[in-house]
């Protein structure tokens, strides 16, 4: 954990992860100027997501190996935002798959041991790379996929809104939703607005409210996710769907999606720092310090 | 009438019914200190309104009883934004269900009476009451569920919109919709809004334009209800919905729901005056009072 | 061409086409005093779209009839401004059906003659001609039918969504939808805006970056049209659909759709000049007019 913390202020200071200050899409697309000769483009792994890029297609599949749950430490994030940038900046790259190395779930959301008995600084720094993970990968010039090949609660979720398309596991034991709620937590904006431009105000404001977790089947129903198929399919399908969005053309293409994103990436931009002092002053309670304590407790139990 | 404009006036001296200035759900929140001794609580009854609270489950029933239609008389929604406040306030009460004790009609709507032939004055404190009666249930800090065992035309459906949660009874006789343009009047933007939130721009258009009166399959169809019930199911499903809800949290139920409505809210608090003074002007044009009164003409000759 | 421009032209000066400043519906509606004699109205007919007002009624038709696709050239949208201005200034005319006389076709959409290889000035008039088509079209105090007996892609889609209904032929071979993505080009903020309103941020953002062309009966399940019939009985059911919507009355109707569209309608006339110059500066480059030429160049051989 301490090195994760250390690797993410060398970022910071480094500059490698700028701030998403500006229109993003627009700006990042005109800084590409056509005809640059190809960079080379190797698989890459670190300590918790596998990267591979297939340059024949263009397509790049980020596989979260980070067991036993993929939960979102400080670490996994900024991992996620790195190879992320690698990506963006690698012009033989136009397609981005996300989905999970470990059977049964796609990710359990942000890692609670981050949030439990640590200092402010670490929540505002553990804070920020979630804001990060977030203005990128729902920004991303890149066509991005989700292969939800397991359940999905909460930040899993986010990340699965995040992308262009969700394609999910037709099991039903495996489950997909904002359920912060039943942990006495509440979402963040961004992430509700994320939400609602996915399954609509009335679906949204109903399913935060109780902390739902959608069987599959629900959430092909809700619109919470694109399609479902038999596990066996899934990289097949994946690949014919990441195929179709790369037939158009990606500068009209991600000035639309830009057009239809802005609005909300804008608002955590303009609102960034205020949305981390609110984290750390929620976080910091004592009642919610106790909630979440109980509840690793809870975990720890069911494990044993 | 004269009876309820005075209540209402004392009300508004008092400080009773502060106007709903501020954040609305969070502040009240914020308010409630933690582990004060629980209020006692009993059944209390009105003219226009019964009041049951069960102190076991938390959930109040509040049964409309104004024959023949539940019309929205200022008495009847200066009654009940007494009522829903007296619960929000007492800690005992966590959630709230309307319904109906009049056979057939879940409430009429807006009383045509206190818009017809009155004075600038006591258009103004109707309009006020009204306003009232939406603030306080839209922002309610209790979960708030409608029981809507029969019609529910413009007003009655405005406050089914406001729970959060619709059960009906599925006889294709009751309807359900914001039905003013029938009468050549315009539903405030509020409505609107709140309609929006419930089934999106497209069929909020379309219904508001053509004031649709919905029967109950077609309002689920649209999301305007959530679930249909056969009418001797509807307590034990109400029932057993309120419990769902309550099973959350109350805290983190109550900020989302405040961050889903908080737009929507702050955008009426903010233009009150003015809505007063546009309602004022409309219901004073001698076009729109002369077919109020063929209405109303229209109305008692169907009872003759 | 040139005397289109030269038409659009006199007209900028003349002011029959005022531009579209203040609320649309609201001030229109107030300015026709009731009780006025109804004006005389016959069929007329320019170049490229047929009227026709049948007065008892009280419902004219726009037949588009500029084969061999009904392009949206300066000349036709020109001729459609003008001759909506003429109907909505007609006491005598209260609905209006906009339908094609080209079999198979609806609109194919923008003229793409239009914004290849023209001068600056050329492209700032073209530009506000569609800009006006669809300020007029999605204001209209009439009710406004679309009956879709074609294709409907990109600019002719936008028509359709500008109505308040829409009617399309059963045939899975007419498809319709916002497909400039494939062609490298990107919808306007406004077009997106109208799509939004129709069938969610979702199914928009969706659609708009593949630039799908949805056959009629995915049209249907999207929301982006709101029935099919046979073609047989287009003429009858559509002439079904506007009396019920003509049975309201016209004030309550009118305000309702202006507090529906008003918000989308002033954010393109506060930022018009902007758009203008957004639309020039986009199509004046070298590479967009490049894709267009061979767009071109495959259309010509596609016929030959």
């Amino acid at each position: 954990m301490a090195a994760a913390a250390t690797l993410a202020r060398q970022i910071a200071r480094s500059g490698v992860l700028p701030l998403c200050h500006g229109p993003p899409a627009w700006g990042r697309a005109a800084r590409q100027p056509p005809g640059l000769p190809l960079a080379p483009c190797r698989a890459f792994s670190n300590n918790k997501i596998m990267v591979e890029l297939d340059e024949s297609s263009g397509v790049a599949t980020m596989k979260f190996k980070s067991p036993p749950v993929n939960s979102l430490s400080l670490e996994f994030l900024t991992e996620f935002s790195i190879s992320l940038e690698k990506l963006e900046n690698n012009r033989a790259c136009r397609g981005v798959i996300i989905t999970s190395a470990v059977p049964k779930i796609f990710s359990s959301g942000l890692d609670i041991t981050e949030m439990c008995g640590k200092s402010t600084e670490h929540y505002a720094e553990f804070w920020r790379a979630v804001q990060e993970m977030w203005l990128r990968l729902y920004s991303s010039n890149m066509v991005t996929v989700a292969a939800v090949n397991g359940s999905s609660p909460a930040g899993g979720c986010l990340m699965a809104l995040s992308c262009d398309y969700r394609i999910m596991v037709e099991n039903p034991k495996f489950s997909i939703g904002l359920n912060e709620a039943q942990l006495g937590i509440v979402a963040p904006f961004w992430f509700k607005d994320t939400f609602v431009n996915v399954v609509g105000h009335r679906v949204a404001e109903r399913s935060l409210q109780l902390g739902s977790l959608h069987p599959a089947p629900e959430a092909l129903k809700f619109g919470l996710v694109d399609e479902l198929v038999p596990e066996e399919k899934l990289q097949e399908r994946t690949g014919a769907v990441m195929a179709q969005w790369l037939a158009l053309p990606d500068h009209a293409r991600q000035l639309t999606k830009s057009m239809m994103r802005k609005a909300v990436l804008d608002r955590l931009v303009a609102h960034r720092e205020e949305d981390i002092q609110n984290f750390i002053s929620f976080i910091s309670k004592e009642s919610i310090q106790k909630s979440l304590r109980m509840y690793m407790e809870m975990l720890k139990k069911k494990k044993g």
